[in-house]
């Protein structure tokens, strides 16, 4: 097992925090071009796989028959922070299936981005189900639920067609086996699985690039990624990372980032994809790393890898806007 | 070196992310009675040291002579989180000083906490000084320069008379050197010192008994101490763990934290104190490890020691309040 990334936090001269983690690059034939740390081990990839969970929306037919925007497929595919255009898409792809938030079954949580709840506290009483940053995720479902004839009742649930489909999808994608031994429930109460972290890297290389998959599977899963690229705003939100990323260098890097510390991106050009799990689950972490994985596949010189390396290294402030220390990846992802 | 303290995050049957930190517990003589990680690795306090940052304050005359009250007295050792009894307590200390919100130099933030950020969205226009977590440290400074006849002008400054008293403070209680060399800037401006974990436990310890240190520190060591366990909610605030903590057993816990995965406490009836520091600054785990360190030392049959470990090991539930996973600290920590 190779070292792991790690990341420090200082503070003054001083290290004041040392995040670690794993990373890996692989190409659709799955050959492992970067590693750092236990790629083997498994990993939950929690919202970092919902373009392959979207997948059986476009598949089904459902996204055409229901003539979703490529703003609506970009939020199928997101975890967005509850603003007020996304609630509004979410509403929008339920409508198109006739359905409206009842159907949901994420749960409703606030906002967790700042100047977003602010905005929720001073217009909502509560927010609802169209709130929860997965809403987006749950619409496409409720649409191949509806256009494929499934009840959409129970559509979280392990046993629910919906949810044997998204399963098979992702057997398919990451060579792994999903099952009732390696599951666990998200935070939107639908399975997630946990695989080895190349796994889910390989998987979105095979997305990428349509080698090892159907034409059919290969053709969805490049326009699911193309919507999020053009849309990176119905992925997350303002100021929110995979927005970000995806902005620096428009159709060159597809991003989405999970909870507990997962971050997953693929960059057509160079026709790999990457995965990070920051060990103890830091959000903060996983962003540094995939940041500094990313600008590795970038020119040196060019302004994309500089803006890359400024968002991974970046200095921290404090209340008053004073420099207070930085945060850095250390030198292995570079090696 | 030993081992460190792991604190295990779970889904499903299996573990996601795992935390790794540093554990110590000292008497008043500074003999080490238990330990994990390196404890003798530099680590800022941050806000768990705000108890002896408010020392000048009791030794200096000023809160006898202004008159502050045990929920002032709570306040100035706090990190609250903005509540409006916060704020009205934070803006008494001043107006006792007679000085106002305009004096504090710790800059202003939204409250970090969900119920607490909702209700202030909905009052507030934007936050001021006296909404900052550490409001109450600063108007205890304020207090300290007033009475003491110092300009409170620039009193976060590492040379101002105020700090360099607090730093002889420290430096009698921890046997640190701290100086520039080991110096970090806080959140709110004022200096922060990197110090082994040993050490800093070491100067609770002494605080708490006196050992060491002069009777009339001894005494107003205590004070403040007794003062933060008369009126937990005004260290911290609802639903905060340091308030939570010292309400499981009123008298017999002293504790508070700090940011990035340090938490202290100290026991009057075993005359022990306690520091963990997680490695990677996860304030879940610093949580999860200092209960379960405090409950080694209460009564393994009774209720605060069985409340103590239902709030070290806890489950974890998703938006539907669907239970999804654990946080467990490892067998180390009860060896």
């Amino acid at each position: 097992m190779q070292n792991p990334v790690t990341v420090e936090v200082t503070r003054g001269n001083l290290v004041e925090s040392r995040h670690r983690g794993m990373a890996v690059v692989v190409d659709g034939q799955g050959k492992v071009v970067f590693s750092a740390g236990d790629i083997e081990a498994g990993v939950f990839p929690r919202s970092a796989c919902k373009a392959m969970q979207a997948l059986p929306l476009i598949e089904s037919g459902a996204a055409d028959a229901f003539g979703l925007t490529t703003s609506e497929l970009a939020l199928s595919c997101s975890s967005h922070s509850g603003e007020d255009e996304h609630v509004r898409t979410a509403a929008s792809m339920l409508s198109k299936a006739g359905r409206d938030l009842t159907v949901l079954e994420c749960g409703a949580h606030w906002s967790s981005d700042q100047a977003t709840i602010i905005h929720q506290a001073r217009t909502l009483e509560k927010p609802n189900a169209l709130h929860n940053n997965c809403s987006g995720k749950h619409s496409g479902f409720i649409c191949t639920c509806v256009h494929t004839g499934f009840d959409p009742a129970g559509y979280v649930g392990y046993d629910h067609p919906l949810q044997v489909e998204i399963r098979a999808v992702m057997q398919d994608l990451t060579g792994a086996v999903l099952g009732a031994d390696n599951c666990g429930t998200d935070g939107c109460s639908i399975p997630t699985y946990a695989a080895p972290l190349r796994a889910w890297a390989h998987g979105f290389a095979k997305m990428l690039t349509g080698e090892g998959i159907t034409p059919e599977r290969a053709r969805a899963s490049r326009r699911l990624m193309d919507a999020c690229m053009a849309e990176p705003f119905h992925v997350a939100g303002t100021n929110r990372a995979c927005t970000k990323l995806m902005n620096v260098a428009p159709g060159k890097i597809f991003a989405k980032t999970g909870a507990e510390g997962v971050f997953i991106a693929a960059l057509p050009d160079a026709g790999l994809a990457m995965a990070v799990k920051c060990e103890e689950g830091t959000t903060r972490a996983a962003e540094a790393m995939i940041f500094a994985l990313i600008a590795r596949y970038f020119d040196k010189q060019g302004e994309t890898h500089d803006t890359l390396m400024k968002m991974a290294n970046r200095t921290m402030k404090n209340w008053n806007g004073i420099t207070v220390g930085e945060v850095r990846v250390t030198e292995t992802m570079f090696a």
